[in-house]
C-alpha cells in the first residue's frame, strides 16, 4: 500500500498494518530507506508513502514514473489531515515537492515541508552559505 | 562597537561605520568568522555582534567572559527591532542562546534565532537523528 519493501508475505508492511500508528498523517518519501531514518527518530506516528524515485526531466523520469498516481488514490480514499512531503532537499527533491504540493492543493489537504536549516551540533562557519541563507530567511520566533 | 575584528585604524569596522544597512536588526555571533561566514550569503543587511565566546560552565566561561554587559548596552542605547542569536547549534550556543533570550525579553525586542534542519542540497538518509528530528517538528505549512 505504501510501496514500502517488505519481507513478509503480507500485502502491507509492518507500519501499515499497525493499528498504533496515527492515520490523520501521511510522510511522502522517496527511497525506502528514508522510511528507516524516520522511524529511526522516533519523532513520527503516522503513515509513509514511497515515491520510489524523484522527478527528473534530464533522466526521463515523469510522474508516471513514480508512485504519485497511486499516492492521489490513496489520499482520495482515506481522509488525511496533513501530508509531509519528506523528500530530498536537493534540486529534484525540490522540484518533486513543489509538483505534489500542486496536485495535493485541491484535495484540501494541509501539506507541510521538513524544514531547511542548520544541522544539529554543527559549526556555523562551516555551513555552506545557501543552508546559512536558509536558515537566516527561516529563523523562528523565541516567545 | 561590534566587537568585530578590523584591521584599520578605527573605532568602528566597515559594517558598524556603513550607512548602507538595516539599523532595525541586530545578529549576535560567537566569533569575527561568523560575521564573515553570513555576509558571504549575501542574505544580511543589518548590524552584527560579537561575544568572543559562549557560556560553558565547564570551562569556566560565564557571562562576565563575553560581550554580554556591552551587547545589553547598546541595545538600551539604540532601538533595535530585532535581535537574531545566531549562535552556533551546538550544546553551549543553545545554552548562550538561551541566556541571551531571557536577559534580551524583558527590553520587548523581538528575539529570534536561526532555523534548525537538513541542510541544503543534503541527503535525508545521510541526516543525523537529531537534525532530521529539528526538520520533523519544525516542519513548515507549504501556502
Amino acid at each position: 500500500m505504501c510501496f514500502n519493501i517488505t519481507h513478509k508475505d503480507r500485502p502491507t508492511c509492518d507500519i501499515c498494518a499497525s493499528h498504533q500508528r496515527d492515520g490523520q498523517v501521511l510522510c511522502v518519501v522517496e527511497e525506502p530507506l528514508d522510511v528507516f531514518a524516520i522511524e529511526k527518530t522516533a519523532g513520527y506516528n503516522g503513515f509513509y508513502h514511497v515515491l520510489h524515485g524523484v522527478l527528473s526531466p534530464i533522466e526521463g523520469i515523469g510522474p508516471e514514473d513514480l508512485k504519485i498516481k497511486e499516492l492521489l488514490e490513496r489520499l482520495q480514499a482515506h481522509k488525511f489531515s496533513e501530508v509531509i512531503l519528506a523528500t530530498n532537499p536537493s534540486m529534484e527533491g525540490d522540484a518533486t515537492a513543489l509538483y505534489l504540493h500542486e496536485i495535493i492543493t485541491p484535495l484540501n489537504i494541509r501539506v507541510t515541508r521538513l524544514a531547511r536549516g542548520l544541522p544539529v551540533g554543527g559549526d556555523l562557519e562551516y555551513a555552506d552559505q545557501n543552508t546559512l541563507l536558509r536558515a537566516l530567511i527561516g529563523r523562528e520566533r523565541l516567545e
